[in-house]
């Protein structure tokens, strides 16, 4: 099945969810612009993703209580950690020089998970609006989970970057697969160890080399599996998206592309970071959250080394929050997760709508 | 200019220099069949290149004096490093483990560098042969010896892994560029620090997460250079040839996908590797030569980690022979390099004719 047929929309598009950088605002203008527009919903409460679907169903006032809320909600399905003390001081241990040099006051850092993942309360935060699609990032949620989206009627899609990932996928009920070419940015969907069993909280690290160009993977996922397959990463203009069609992908999904769009909510450090020279060199890097996500390298990075030995995911966010801010209120990103795919030179400042015309007007 | 103009071919299409795997064989079958044939000539002798260029120019009979042979006559041009006994001592503890399981002699074992750099007595070789096309991986050699190659007409190309690499080549004056995205097997062909000057010896070190898929390569280089770009990397099969084509590569330069023909002298384990379901995952390693390469995990990747301390490029080679000869006489690739793309869906034992009509076949 073709996915305009599957999600309803005039171009085979999805704007990627991208927490941190974007709203409902993103994602009305690109369904408004014939695209599937997403929501990341990862860093949000319930109350915040009540607000922002409320938004969207507004912004569609002509649809119908039948109606399914044209959006792809995004979820993250990770397994959760257990907090580990001698772990967490370890790695404040680690990151004391720049406590010292900002004088920051390492005990004044609250813990705690940044990031819930899809959970029976999220499920019934979501329900009311029925959104068109909803999707998971970092595998899938529980069979009863997901038996309960599809119940109100929601495709699912999630991130595959290997072949066995999507295979296992497709074998656990999505409607539509991502492949998320490693030049993509922003976390990695990686979910699967080597033995096929769902990856522990720090099973990437033995699996990273996996990771795949999208180039490579989309052919051999689309060999492999049969539900329509997505392809992301590094996707930058029209003759990129074109490719992909041509290859077989039944849609691509864009997100570093967007970053500097007006309905974005991309910092100005972030947004000047993206247009600097720096952007040529990204990296995967887990100091941030605690799990692989491509960003532009920063002092952060380039100091302690891109992979290190922060706390599991998402627990690693808190040590780095008070370096973040302190140096953002100084109008430096040097601690701040710039992230960001392999391809920042179709970003442009301009609605997306123009962008959306841009990236489908080879297609 | 197209790259069939530049090269006086019937397709836009290179067949990789493939070091270890192929010969004039391999060559001439491309060459004949309308691509352009590479004679990997890093690993052989001033007299073996002598010779194989011998059998290339034979079996194109009809050539006249004046004519160029038809074929890519591919170098490196590595920085030569010092011979370092303490690092390689090192590096045999390391390895002690591997010597005693199989019952090696760790000092029957011969130092020596197992690939030497392009230079002038190299250039002597070639030079009556006219190569149509001389390649160069890890750089270029000096401008004097450019100068020597373009004297006597060859095209000059090289490889490029990022964008600043393909602004430095087109400076030096190559004809033409190679983007290597980093799906691609073998050696990745990185020579420049992020200060935009040469690698030293083990400067890759320090820029490997520069290395980006080619899907993202080849549109930033495109838009940066005015020779022709080559598009390598993971390309397994005639729509992603034409993809590629379609995106403003002048051609693509295959290899992977060429390893089971019949013309190729690839080992019968590399055979049996690239059919296996190990051949999924591939990693960058510099294990084997001292330089960053992309093959098939193995056990020496998997035990002792993919990069690991091993002797600078090309000394790391001598270490690991009497292993890799050990195990391959029972069978095993375990010590071997078992070079790869991330794409081995396209590797076909049939003739290399059918493979280059079937690769065309969409462009």
């Amino acid at each position: 099945m073709s996915i305009t047929t599957l999600f309803n929309t005039k171009h085979p598009l999805i704007q990627a969810p991208m927490a941190g950088v974007q709203g409902s605002a993103l994602a009305i203008a690109v369904t408004r612009a014939g695209g599937l527009g997403s929501l990341p919903c990862a860093m949000l409460s319930s109350a915040q993703i009540r607000d922002e679907l409320s938004v969207i169903r507004a912004a569609f006032v002509d649809l119908s209580m039948d109606d399914f809320t044209p959006v792809n909600v995004n979820f993250f399905a990770h397994p959760l950690p257990t907090f580990d003390a001698v772990r967490e001081s370890a790695w404040r241990t680690r990151l004391a020089g720049f406590y010292d040099e900002f004088g920051i006051d390492a005990d004044s850092i609250v813990t705690g998970a940044g990031r819930a993942a899809f959970n029976d309360e999220l499920a019934g935060v979501i329900e009311p609006f029925k959104p068109l699609v909803v999707s998971f990032h970092f595998g899938l949620p529980s069979a009863d989970l997901m038996a309960r989206v599809k119940s109100w009627g929601s495709k699912i899609i999630a991130t595959a970057t290997t072949v066995a990932e999507a295979v296992w996928l497709e074998k656990n009920g999505v409607d539509a697969i991502i492949a998320q070419g490693l030049e993509a940015g922003g976390h990695r969907g990686i979910f699967l160890a080597n033995d096929g069993e769902p990856l522990s909280v720090d099973g990437w690290r033995e699996v990273l080399s996996n990771q795949i160009g999208i180039f490579a993977l989309l052919p051999q996922i689309l060999k492999t599996v049969n539900v329509p397959v997505i392809a992301a990463g590094g996707i930058a203009d029209a003759a990129g998206v074109a490719a992909l069609l041509s290859m077989g992908a039944a849609a691509v999904q864009v997100g570093t592309a967007f970053m500097l769009c007006n309905e974005c909510t991309t910092s100005s450090i972030h947004r000047a970071a993206l247009q600097s020279p720096a952007a040529q060199h990204t990296a995967l890097t887990n100091l941030f959250t605690g799990r692989p996500a491509r960003g532009i390298i920063n002092r952060l990075m380039h100091e302690l080394g891109e992979i290190g030995d922060a706390p599991a995911f998402p627990l690693a966010t808190s040590a780095m929050m008070p370096l973040r801010q302190r140096m953002e209120a100084a109008g430096s990103g040097d601690f701040t997760p710039l992230w960001a795919g392999q391809n920042v030179s179709g970003c442009r400042a301009v609605c997306a709508a123009v962008l959306v015309d841009e990236l489908m007007s080879s297609s």
